[in-house]
């Protein structure tokens, strides 16, 4: 684009004064790597002009400074495993890869919490913390490969959020660069603040379009002492989520996690795994328990028994050692690797509606794949109103017709979950996949009330162009 | 202030067409009430123009309208309750009272939320859920006389934020009308958001400087099915700190609440209530514990039985029935009247420090006022190392020696505050009595890009002016 300027040999040599030799890399195949992220279709590749691999705050600092003197853009990026198209360098410049600074910094474990850098990835923080009988709750599906930067860019979800909240309820504090190279640092290990604006939530989930995220201090939680998990098969959705909906306003239980696949999700994933469910099986609800004790467990195990007679359940298998529970998970575990494998061309989406929405809206997802002669998996988290659907395109369907459907039925999904109160993405972020519906949940007062915050901390439009709510 | 107009005959006559007669009071006497919240001190009064009681989201769309167009300054106000002077108009002008406000619109049971205008007083929520089972877990002491709006607006915390947080993470919706007179819709009943910036948690806290708050949307929880009180009585405080950490590190317990009290707010109470304490307790923690029954609870009561005896507890208590609850918290709630009438000059300060440091903080606070020649109660919320020091003037201290020194005492306990990692409030805010203090725990960056955000909102700077992260 033509407001941004070239990256110069001589602007080149620069980054590499402040990088040292080895950091910028230039060379296409290896910035391969960095033009996508996770996200299905040549639509969300870009090529940057260079990728740029700090490993300190000053560096991140020196970087920016730079990058704004002479209005290069800059997409900063964790571990890639993105979902939106989120770190694509859709307008070139610089890549600000974020991977050398990953070392946690502190576990302070009398105030229980934990400082760390962006690039770490996020499991190893339990894992070094499960010898303290401590964990960090607020980690995505993919822990084991995601980035704690991209975590906290994204306001990750997951399977646990139900119960636990997503990764912005652990930011106590952060330590970010301005896109004119300025440090700020935002609260701390404190429990509470109310000093100035609370601008930690405004940088979690802002998708580095507002700052580059250098240093993040996290809440710790105690591990509960005892865990356990239900697997209730249902005929039909309805009943899947109208227990997922009583569980916790009639049995005021809220489980670690409350999963929940429909009937062509739990098809998918049998086939896929070469497993057998009674044939009537037409939805599935995976419920984790967690807590102080086994005993109240079993009572609760009981009462969640009790309302799934209720609710029709064919079935009801529990799991309370690791090889039957991870039995109980195989099938949830196994949709996207399933979906996958049996439709190369696919969308995944990220759709929210309130819980008591969720099977109204399958049933409509159903009805708009029919109509676009696609099919389509719906699973996710049935607590949260989460509804990960996977429209996938059948091997008989025209790719180009396939390319023609797809922004439409998006549009006419995101238009019902808008109606019945929901949105376009929980945790997944807007990125680049998502921005150009923004306007199908936000109405223009709050989109340009949005621009003006995006202006009052990136006026030359620097920072992650032309993604999230970063508009342009 | 000169850049503001005054509110002129015409004008006020352009108010009572939007509310109706009777809803825009500019009688002295009538105004009275609406010129101070509960700060005490003199410089925490100021009179308004006029107060004007909007009835609708409506009227206060039109109220901002014509208050922005002719440059008066507005300063909403819930049910005046505030600590901090938050809700004093220190620029004349209208206060938008929006006592009237006041309608529960919507007990959503399915999807676990509550919809209400900002004027409904917190209790009130909880009165009608009990019923149900379920309750809004982010409410503040001062539930039986405060307002939701006032809540939102000041991000209030409590008794039970160590393990419920406080108000701002129930906020799943917002309504809210810009000083322009635009109304903004945020969020709504779905538990995960990551469509655009995150507005809400910005607007939660913002005493009012950023926009008017018309319709809040909260989650909901169901209640605990059983709760139980343990008192720890101890020769010192180190000890009665030490033992709060090790319950949520060691113990691996997140008690509901977990309240302190040093030796000489146990001394203050006692002497209120004309009760007796072995004579060595020189602090005391109390703890409420919550749970899914009470065999778990009685369990968590070992555990802390251990941990008390450990960190050498003088006496244990325990209270799991009305009454002997009630006894065991009659001190802790006597505090702050106990001060009221024995002190009647005081400061009331809400600093926060990390868990691991209140110990030393409250060693410093007895330090400071010695030095300062007046006495000092420390108390409040050990779990979030929340400390509601009052630094109290002694009788024989004369009044102008203590506003002399007050600034001075102040700023030595923020910044050893700040030296700490705290901060300089936890959960009354920053409204008028702090302002001059920001600058001890932010820096020039942060303060600049806070004003930065407060002119994308509010570019003629008429909302709450002199307030907050407002400044001006």
């Amino acid at each position: 684009m033509s407001v941004y300027s070239r990256l110069t040999p001589h602007l080149l040599a620069e980054l590499v004064a402040i990088t040292g030799q080895g950091y910028v890399l230039t060379d296409e195949e290896k910035m391969l790597p960095y033009s996508h992220d996770e996200t299905r279709g040549d639509r969300y590749r870009a090529m940057p002009a260079a990728v740029v691999r700090p490993a300190t705050t000053g560096e991140v600092s020196q970087i920016m400074r730079l990058a704004q003197e002479h209005r290069i853009p800059v997409t900063p990026r964790g571990a890639g495993t993105g979902l939106s198209g989120g770190a694509v360098p859709v307008h070139g410049g610089i890549v600000l890869a974020l991977e050398r600074m990953d070392r946690i910094l502190e576990i302070d474990r009398e105030n229980l919490v934990v400082v760390t850098e962006p690039g770490v990835i996020t499991n190893r923080i339990n894992e070094l913390l499960i010898k303290d009988g401590l964990f960090f709750p607020g980690y995505p599906m993919s822990r084991e490969s995601c980035s704690v930067g991209g975590n906290v860019a994204t306001n990750a979800g997951g399977g646990r959020a139900v119960k636990y909240g997503v990764t912005g309820r652990y930011v106590t504090g952060l330590e970010a660069v301005l896109p004119g190279g300025e440090t700020i640092k935002l609260g701390g290990k404190r429990a509470k603040d109310v000093t100035g604006y609370n601008l930690i939530p405004l940088l979690v989930g802002s998708e580095g379009t507002l700052a580059v995220l250098t240093q993040i201090t996290l809440k710790l939680l105690p591990l509960p002492k005892a865990s356990m998990d239900l697997l209730f098969l249902f005929d039909k959705i309805d009943s899947a989520t109208s227990l997922a909906s009583s569980i916790m306003a009639e049995g005021r239980i809220i489980p670690a996690a409350l999963e929940f696949m429909d009937r062509s999700a739990v098809a998918l994933a049998c086939r896929f795994l070469g497993e057998e469910l009674p044939h009537q099986a037409g939805a599935l609800l995976l419920v984790q328990l967690d807590g102080a004790g086994e005993e109240e467990l079993y009572a609760q195990c009981g009462v969640l028994g009790k309302l799934g007679e209720k609710h029709g359940a064919l079935e009801i298998y529990t799991a309370n050692d690791a090889t039957s529970r991870r039995k109980l998970w195989r099938i949830r575990e196994a949709v996207p690797e399933a979906a996958m494998s049996f439709y190369p061309v696919q969308s995944g989406e990220d759709i929210v509606v309130p819980v008591a929405a969720v099977s109204a809206f399958v049933g409509f997802l159903h009805q708009l794949a029919d109509k676009y002669g696609c099919d389509v998996v719906s699973y996710g988290h049935a607590g949260d109103g989460n509804v990960h659907a996977r429209f996938l395109k059948r091997s008989e369907q025209p790719p180009d017709q396939w390319e023609a459907n797809l922004p439409g039925m998006l549009r006419e999904a995101y238009r019902r979950a808008a109606l019945l109160g929901g949105t376009i993405s929980g945790e997944h972020g807007i990125g680049l996949k998502r921005k150009d519906y923004l306007n199908e949940v936000l109405g223009q007062t709050e989109l340009s009330l949005m621009r003006r915050l995006k202006a009052a901390f990136d006026p030359c439009n620097i920072m992650n162009p032309g993604k999230g709510s970063g508009f342009k």
